[in-house]
């Protein structure tokens, strides 16, 4: 009987078990826990008649080839990865549209008009950009730069920053959504804790020395006092603070270069006449700019190599108790480090240079030496645009190819070392056991990289439409190389089980709530849309054309005889006053050089533009958030029918039990001759019992 | 056989059943599941030898006998209560600091000293406050509502709106790990759903004509489509719109009330020499303000009442499917009409009253007809004190009395009617039957009633530092009130289970947010910190006393001889301008009346300190929430400890039966003369496929 009762009890476990499990199960069979690693795939591949392709669409298959060729935990990633991609994909067509948008009106914008016309824009002459050095200039040199300005900064930059914050939060509900459907997919809803990741690390049972009672299982385990531990993180946490004050440190420095250089290229490139024709579109401002910039990205790349070896071996000398403290820990140190190494210099273009400048004859110097610098003319967010675009472009084709090269090269190496050994004894699992290990900390590494895109795409979008566009292009790539990476170039990872991305998805939340604030503030700060819109509606003096005039008066007046000595470009001219962006009172006025009026004005707009931009993306992310259900219906009915089931079942089983012991006992009793109707009323008795 | 497994399983249970619950079960059988109510709580009473104030400690006892009394739903009203109070407690005594400080630094405030002197406030002619029949005054008349003002607008308003917020988000988070101790500790961790809560409503059944299969339990069920649905959910949100903007109408008229009546108070006032005396503590504006206060009050009572009729009766018109939905829908229309009908009036005062006046010789006017409302020359943030004042505390005592007197009176009538009968064959259960019901809806309006009183005490916090004070005094009472009505005034109600507050704390966290930026408006807009803050660092004249000439600075001056006709007073003065509150320009400017530099200064440092205190308190909000965890570990630990326990017990359980199964088979193998040692071998075996 106690035998019967066991195969019952299979027999329920298994009723229980889905009708879609079986496919997989078969599948299963096929790809998993075999021993050589090349040969299934191979194995696979033929039987779906492609080539590795079948890693790179985004099917249920591939989905499901993951999840039983390397586990759920990186089958998540590779769930994550494509579901990004896909949302990136209208994030992209809409920001292409708003940039075909500034294209088509290039023309018609009455801005540039105004510095490209010779009757306006040449005849504003500009206080000179260095000390002694530069010269004065005519505003139409700047001619093609406002063009291109234009291009980022119209007006659909708001539209553009008010619908990526929306997508931002669909994304993220509609991510909750799809991971819980991969959970009740792969039967991890009552998935806990990994056991591996709060198993206790090696190194920490052999470091310790004290014991503890556990306050769960009560019993003795290795614990290390705080006090031991207490010279170690603050050894780690000094190291981090002193690498992101060498990241800013780093991004001094370069704005030191930009203009130390600045003088120098706006000097030569005065003089040289050879650069005449190329004046038009390769001003010093560019120029500096562009080499700023490349400059900044590689000083970002040496600093992330050396950071990741260190705050590697830093982790390791906290001794952490398990691997996901380890992991977490870890987490915490490459995120914080790579959040400023990558964005700060942006932050900086966005919300700080040209905007403590001063002004003509007090200007702010940094260190006492270099004059602060001013945005370039055509506005602060086209410097933002081009500081983006070659940080984000350079990165994501740097690590791409890292990535490929890199295992590729070690490979080829151990290769060819055990290439001395006879050809022939260098077998099939040899060549597989040789490969490159993917390690833990791969999964995270490549987390990392997502997530620090993700920031570029959503913090700082205003002011660069293409961002989707350029991270969809790469993920397209990254998805191949990251699949061809794991079958070809790495020994295959052990299988480990994960029901969410983890800590990335509050990391991924926090961006998405920063990128609401940081969006609005550029929106205000950089670009120069709310200045515009001052004018438009309460400085205008023309009814017709109420843009018209803008140019004149967003630049304020300076007397050249206000010059301090030594600062002026020196020669006599035959203009006394120049002209500078700003909203000053002009030198006759007895406030002469203060802000003005509209300064005032034009502040309180961009505030109250920030305060209204910001509520109003909150309250749409609170209630889109409240709407969208986190766990689908159709799962969570299913979900709910088969818990119901399983009550069921045993309900029924636990029946049937006490029916067959009520079937004994009343043969019994009929064997003692009792009434047979007896029996029946205990038996509902029981019966109900139970269902009460 | 049979029954010793079941017997093995019993034990097994109890065994997991917690020690400290014996206790518990000791009291249960005293207090719960008895016949006749009032003679068991004599029984309890009797037995700790304490009247009925045993209810009203907030101590482990109380909250016990709640639960094993009333059923833990209503003893976590009782339990969330208790909490709010402590709570508040700490609120009151910081908000009295900040009353006391005002009180203290009272006399040596600058603002009302100036406007008090003879020789500044006394030399300043303000312009009339309504047309034609106000006269000029002299700003000193305004001296002791100055006085007051600065009682509730000092710089300790700004620390008591932050300090509120951080009060607030370690209330709602020291109330999650209360939720989740009192949830362990009445055995409900395991606990989702209501049963009862989600049994459908036989109203519902016994409308539906239509069938539908449930997707969960795969059965027809009683269905009503959408189509027929829809026009009573139709009904329903236009009846609620309908009564809110009927409240809006209200608060529009009670505008129009004061303003029509401050004219007549203005010039009885004037002409009536009896009322010389009590001038200067009773102006037109202090008299409008009150009686206006206590109109709004009284037409919010009013229009309470009547919907609560109405939202009842539209709600059983939707014919919801369960409780739950009845009650969530019913939550959701009273909220939202009790949101609008307790806050309007204080948000109009805070936001909207004195904002839109325009200026002299150009006031706006509401319907054409009566002139805009201008705030108490003291300020804004008075005015919403007062209101703040009368609604909260009227709403307070017009709620216990209400609650104490409504059930006593029914209840003295029942019995009267009863006493017709002869007095001996009224029992003791007769009378407690008779008793009013608590009805299903008893506890929501509890509830309800705390969150108003939670929004009074945190939305408009900055206006009034004694809030949290009159709310505790309240509170203290009410849990009396409350306790003491449940237990002599109502027929015991049928116990229900709940783990926690339920939408009442989604309700209690959106308030919270919405309270961080209301203060930050509070503190910008009807404060007046952030003009002398601005007059202090920019525009101030004297550096030994940099507040000096404030007053006259936040003044701006209009030409008498440019108000229309019909609007000035009569009759010839020997003065030529008036001032009013505004930062405009004086007539000898070419853009006179317009509003001036200092005007568009304040308004982005109005718009930077929102900004600034919004993103710093949602910060605060955000780390504090992130580092207290919702479980309390010494909680987190027990739960970890029982599934750890459990595991353990019924792997026992199991490894008994299988070793008994062992052994009587190598029973039978020893009686077949087979060696020892196989046996053990399986033994093992079978344990580690269990252990595995």
């Amino acid at each position: 009987s106690k035998n019967k009762y066991s195969k019952e009890r299979l027999s329920l476990y298994l009723s229980l078990y889905r009708v879609s499990h079986i496919t997989r199960v078969l599948a299963f069979s096929l790809a998993r826990n075999k021993g050589a690693r090349t040969t299934d795939l191979v194995c696979i591949q033929n039987q779906s008649s492609l080539d590795g392709t079948i890693l790179l669409t985004f099917d249920l298959f591939s989905t499901f080839f993951h999840r039983n060729y390397f586990g759920e935990k990186i089958a998540m990633y590779f769930v994550f990865l494509g579901f990004y991609t896909e949302m990136l994909s209208f994030a992209a067509i809409v920001g292409l549209a708003c940039f075909i948008y500034g294209l088509l009106s290039m023309d018609g914008n009455s801005n540039s008009t105004e510095i490209c016309d010779p009757t306006i824009g040449g005849q504003i002459i500009m206080c000179p950009l260095c000390d002694q050095v530069c010269d004065y200039w005519r505003l139409n040199t700047t001619c093609l730069a406002s063009k291109i300005s234009h291009l980022f900064d119209n007006e659909s930059t708001v539209f553009f920053a008010i619908f990526m914050g929306i997508w931002v939060t669909l994304f993220l509900e509609f991510w909750k959504q799809r991971q819980a459907r991969m959970e009740y997919e792969w039967d991890l809803v009552d998935f806990e804790e990994e056991q591996q990741q709060l198993q206790l690390r090696p190194e920490f049972e052999a470091m310790c020395k004290h014991r503890k009672m556990n306050a769960v299982t009560k019993e003795m385990e290795p614990y290390m006092p705080l006090w031991s531990r207490l010279p170690w993180y603050f050894l780690s946490g000094a190291t981090v603070t002193l690498w992101m004050a060498l990241v800013i440190a780093c991004m001094v420095a370069v704005i030191v270069y930009r203009l130390s250089v600045f003088a120098t290229f706006a000097s030569f490139m005065e003089s040289e006449a050879s650069f005449k024709h190329v004046k038009s579109f390769l001003t010093p401002q560019i120029t500096t700019s562009l080499t700023g910039s490349c400059l900044n990205f590689i000083v970002i790349l040496i600093l992330n190599f050396f950071y990741e070896k260190i705050s590697a071996w830093i982790t390791k000398m906290e001794i952490p108790r398990t691997y996901q403290e380890y992991e977490s820990s870890l987490t915490l140190k490459m995120f914080l480090f790579q959040f400023v190494n990558f964005y700060s210099s942006c932050f900086y273009v966005a919300f700080f240079k040209g905007k403590f400048v001063g002004y003509p004859g007090k200007y702010t110097y940094l260190f006492n030496v270099w004059r602060s610098e001013e945005c370039d003319p055509g506005g602060c967010l086209i410097e933002l645009t081009t500081q983006l675009t070659i940080i984000m472009t350079g990165k994501q084709i740097f690590g791409n190819v890292k990535e490929a090269i890199y295992p590729m090269v070690l490979n080829w190496w151990r290769r060819r070392k055990a290439r001395t050994n006879s050809e022939k004894l260098y077998s099939r699992w040899e060549q597989d056991h040789d490969l490159e290990t993917f390690g833990s900390l791969g999964l995270f590494y490549e987390y990392l990289e997502t997530v620090i895109q993700f920031g570029f795409v959503t913090l700082f979008v205003a002011s660069f439409p293409l961002a989707p566009l350029l991270a969809l292009l790469n993920n397209i790539i990254e998805i191949r190389v990251d699949a061809w990476k794991l079958t070809t170039q790495y020994r295959r990872p052990v299988a480990a089980k994960a029901h969410s991305i983890g800590v990335w998805q509050d990391i991924l939340y926090g961006m998405a709530v920063l990128s609401v604030a940081t969006n609005a503030f550029i929106v205000a700060f950089t670009s120069d849309i709310i200045p515009r819109l001052v004018y438009y509606y309460a400085y205008s003096t023309d009814a017709t054309e109420p843009m018209k005039g803008y140019v004149n008066d967003s630049l304020s007046t300076f007397l050249i005889a206000d010059f301090p000595n030594h600062t002026a470009p020196s020669g006599k001219r035959d203009f006394v006053t120049c002209r500078y962006r700003d909203y000053r009172y002009p030198p006759d006025h007895d406030q002469k050089y203060f802000h003005n009026m509209q300064y005032w004005h034009v502040l309180a707009a961009k505030m109250t533009f920030i305060i209204v931009m910001e509520h109003v993306a909150f309250l749409v992310k609170f209630l889109l958030a409240w709407m969208i259900p986190d766990v689908p219906k159709d799962v969570l009915d299913r979900i709910k029918r088969e818990k119901l089931m399983t009550i069921k079942i045993l309900h029924d089983f636990e029946l049937n039990k006490l029916k067959e012991n009520l079937r004994i006992n009343s043969s019994e009793l009929k064997s003692a001759h009792w009434p047979e109707i007896k029996v029946n009323t205990s038996h509902s008795l029981y019966e109900r019992c139970i269902l009460g």
